[in-house]
């Protein structure tokens, strides 16, 4: 299957999924695009180059793009129209997800170390802001390709969809350093559709309808169809952050319940637990996550290092040690004990399937929004896409 | 003077100073102005609304939009026309002093705590990428108010500039990580062309030509004088970053020097420094700064305490307190002996002397320019504050 060409349908290949297939053609189009936008940007900065291409290089499914471009095309719109939009989409996902990860304290990232791991937090904020500003000039430039009008409609979207996803976000930051715990699953949703689904897919979809020209009462049908999408795949990506023992899934694992986020299945089960139990809860939600080279950790390697040196005896270093436990129960760090906690609290209430009761919901809405898109539209590879990943999202394992 | 209504300069004020009196106009029009903007995208998040307003609205200066408002002024242009445009312009200032300042561990900004201390490091990142965000809407309302071609113009100077600016960042941050001090003076001005200059002088004085529709060609004359006066103002930031015992500058005393800055001072004084010093000060320069809540410091504090409750007898304690001095010695972090080192050695070569000889060069060069502008334009308050402004950048004191 060429995207670049052919614009009906083929056979399933080897690997036998149509999704994959045109996930992983679009996912190669999409980073050429994205190397020659960088260089463009970093002026033969050799290290700055490498920095910014790190996340786009990992192992990743480059969903927002491929939506984009499928939606596009599904409408009539051409492959080189749309491809600096969907790069500039997946730029700034990998600018959201680097600045992200510093502030949940991530360790892993698409199967390896978090950027601000490798690199230090400043280089990785300051690559970040660079992610960011190189998604304007592509966008720009689309004056020239697609005319004024088009391209003033893609930079709307996607200034409406860069601010949303900030207040989502600094909406969860609140519920964590606030320690609210109150909310209903319409909170949630409400909270995800600025923080995801805006910028993961209503806008990529949009953009797609923009780039094609297509008619703006299509936003009727497309939108909620996009939202509904968007909801049942973070709802799902919840679900797997909390799965253990999975390789394939490239998030460090139940990583949500060390940074405390308030996910559908931890708002279930702190609202049904009994009142021990959620004091429990909550007071291990309070506590930050261990961070390497904290400093209870490093103050523990001094203490040894000292007994080394015969600064200290090995009886002053057990008292001492002693001591810092206390304090750790009382103002330390979440333990992996308290984690197992508040994973049992979870299996116990049943939060993990209402959870996947809420998804299921939202698919099944999904699924009768592109009902009437497939209706209105004629039958592509692209459309089938769209088809396929909204299956996709709620059964994928990683 | 109403810089709203009134065309022509009056005589100074009670403030004895037209530049001082100019620059505050136009803050106050810009403050209200980034209110607007800040409300507007923050849907009624009160904490968000709040956080992102911090820095705004601190004691500062307000060059970057005033400047932005005289150039288009002083070409004929409104203040309706330009104040988004100059509003967008500080906004951007902001969110880049936010993530400087985690970037550079800073301690203080504007006479304040820096935002990462008081909120934390995640909500700080979020803030400034909301501030981002934040920037488009404005750019992208312009084409209603200024037209298609001159709105278009308005976000490529924008473009160009935040991509320069974030080049100029990693060619800093990357000089300190990677120890080069082997610089010259062109090699720390090409770095300050883009990270300072770009944003902070060119932009806001092409946006205010674009906003005004001043003909292309006056952008041969406009841009070596922002330039001129882009480097001269750093330069003079470089030097009272390095004076002490002033209070009347927001910024902590000699920060520059803690985060290991390639500023021209330093270079000049590594350059002609004995192998001994040039040795001492490199060592010194790669330690890092000691940041508050370091697990050395954290050790120090805990000991007071265990000697307190009898976990630890006094004897050990000093024993352990003369091995934490030893560490930090050899491979710890920066304390202020090496601190006043450096700054004896940049006294000791005339390096300041060095560094205001440049900038003198710098503000004469803006000199020449500046009368080619202010032959080619009618005289007004606004190219008086222009003409205020290149002599202030190297004589200011804060």
């Amino acid at each position: 299957m060429d995207l670049g060409e052919t614009p009906a349908g083929t056979a399933p290949g080897p690997r036998g999924d149509l999704g994959e297939i045109y996930l992983d053609e679009c996912k190669a189009r999409v980073l050429d695009e994205i190397r020659r936008i960088v260089r463009s940007g970093t002026s033969g900065d050799e290290r700055a180059y490498r920095l910014m291409l790190d996340y786009p290089l990992r192992r990743a499914k480059g969903l927002r793009p491929a939506l984009c471009i499928a939606v596009c095309r599904a409408l009539g719109g051409e492959m080189e129209a749309v491809l600096p939009s969907a790069a500039v989409i997946e730029l700034y996902h990998n600018a959201f997800l680097i600045h992200d990860d510093i502030e949940d304290g991530s360790l892993e990232r698409r199967g390896g170390p978090a950027l601000h791991r490798t690199h230090g937090i400043p280089a990785a904020i300051n690559c970040g802001d660079g992610l960011l500003a190189l998604t304007l000039a592509p966008l720009l430039a689309n004056t020239s390709t697609l005319g004024l009008g088009r391209a003033l409609r893609v930079l709307e979207i996607y200034a409406r969809a860069v601010t949303e996803s900030f207040e989502g976000q600094a909406q969860e930051l609140a519920w964590i350093d606030e320690a609210t715990w109150q909310l209903t699953d319409a909170d949630y949703e409400a909270m995800v559709l600025h923080k995801t689904c805006s910028y993961s897919f209503v806008a990529p979809g949009l953009v797609g309808a923009a780039v094609a020209g297509a008619d703006p009462a299509l936003e009727t049908t497309l939108v909620p169809f996009l939202e509904n999408l968007g909801l049942a795949f973070q709802i799902q990506d919840d679900v797997l952050n909390l799965e253990e023992g999975r390789t394939a899934y490239g998030k460090e694992l139940a990583g949500d319940l060390w940074e405390g986020k308030r996910t559908l299945m931890l708002l279930h089960a702190l609202r049904t637990a009994t009142e021990a139990d959620r004091e429990n809860a909550l007071r291990i939600l309070g506590k930050p996550r261990p961070s390497a080279g904290s400093p209870e950790e490093r103050l523990r390697g001094l203490l040894g290092a000292m007994v080394e040196e015969k600064v200290l005896d090995e009886a002053t270093r057990a008292a001492m040690t002693r001591y810092l436990d206390r304090l750790g129960e009382s103002s330390g760090e979440k333990t992996e004990d308290e984690i197992r906690f508040l994973r049992r609290l979870i299996d116990d209430h049943g939060s993990i399937a209402h959870a996947r009761a809420v998804a299921d919901r939202r698919a099944r809405a999904a699924e009768a929004s592109f009902s009437l898109l497939a209706k209105a539209l004629p039958d592509s590879v692209h459309l089938r896409f769209i088809g396929w990943l909204k299956d996709y999202v709620v059964r994928r394992e990683w």
